[in-house]
């Protein structure tokens, strides 16, 4: 137990040669050239993670969606825009990864078609119809390869969230699922703070108010918990 | 010619004492809670002309949409998200607006309907219907204003560029449209860069691809003389 208090307190090793996959950030889902759709995802719980794995002595490859941070030291960075884009970059790295975990705010669906040129606005119509058609389930796709590493989904929710997370966790094939309620505005998305409720098959685990940073280190020690106890 | 040259190697007073407003960045138009359609400026060519307009001796206000970018010194920042934010927001400048500038890339359509949940997968269908409406013009609102200041729009084409600037100028009753073309991708909306084609009732001018603090400079200038002779 002491030496379990003191490793938290410096960089540890639970991750020592653990390869680690996670995604991050928003995706785009193009309606033209110049439009899209998207979500207010900042990208900080992903990047936060990657960085606490490869703390934790993990090989750390980060796909990131467009946001706005600097690729963190010592992570490899893979840059997607799209959903689609973002399952193709995860599945090419499943031979190589122990541990995938789904942080980004996938967009759940795009447009249909993507127009070639800008779509000008009509003057015979004040009103434009778009159809969305749904993107592929990148974590439940993981979670459900022949490949499949430990599988950590996340789930932003604005109402009854215990009972969506334990849903998605089970329908997911996953082995955590991390759920943070998105309808406290002085958390989550934009914010440098988070508070999750970590649930997983025997078990749950709520971390309260926290910066992003330390939610993460305390994640990812969960994370490698649950991870060595499923493969030992 | 010599001192107008000087002048220009300076920080001017061309527009000393003009009141001059601009719009930057893109707009936000919510779909529920965590989702929102939006477009790809970066809002560097706005930001860029309120610091060449205040460097230019003018009292400048930056209705600025949600871009990555600080506050610029010496420049009222007002924050929106929407269409119609950024169109209210506008509109309580226009009794002390002498010059509006329009670069903001306003979002042209906005859900119908915005959710206040999060709108959940629906398992029954693999398509989503998403009825879009006509934002407010905000630039034509302006021009068309009583209060109606020295009005600029910018037009963000991907093909047949001048006729599409040309008929926007009449239509929306601009004293100037700066025209560019957003196919190229080695200039624009997250460029650095930019090149555009100005046109204005009796005559155009083209700018070669440049920085967008130097462009800023050479459309102050000339925003500056097109209002001198339409006010003199």
């Amino acid at each position: 137990l002491i030496a379990e208090g003191i490793a938290g307190l410096f960089q540890s090793d639970i991750l020592s040669g653990v390869r680690v996959v996670i995604t991050a950030g928003p995706t785009r889902e193009a309606i033209d050239p110049v439009r899209y759709i998207s979500n207010h995802s900042s990208g900080k719980m992903g990047f936060a993670l990657a960085t606490a794995a490869m703390e934790a002595g993990a090989r750390v490859t980060l796909i990131r969606g467009p946001v706005n941070l600097p690729d963190p030291d010592r992570i490899q960075c893979l840059r997607v825009e799209s959903a689609r884009d973002m399952l193709e970059a995860s599945l090419q790295q499943l031979g190589e990864c122990d541990i995938f975990i789904a942080a980004a705010a996938v967009a759940d669906y795009r447009p249909l078609q993507t127009a070639d040129q800008k779509i000008k606005k009509s003057a015979a119509s004040d009103t434009l119809e778009l159809t969305l058609v749904k993107n592929p389930d990148i974590v439940a796709t993981v979670a459900g390869h022949e490949q499949r590493p430990f599988t950590v989904g996340f789930a932003a929710e604005t109402q009854d969230v215990e009972n969506y997370a334990r849903h998605k966790l089970q329908q997911k094939n996953l082995d955590i699922i991390v759920a943070n309620d998105v309808s406290r505005s002085d958390i989550g998305f934009n914010s440098d703070e988070n508070a999750v409720t970590v649930f997983w098959q025997q078990s749950q685990q709520a971390f309260g108010q926290m910066s992003k940073t330390t939610l993460a280190r305390e994640l990812v020690r969960l994370i490698a918990q649950r991870y060595r106890a499923a493969t030992e």
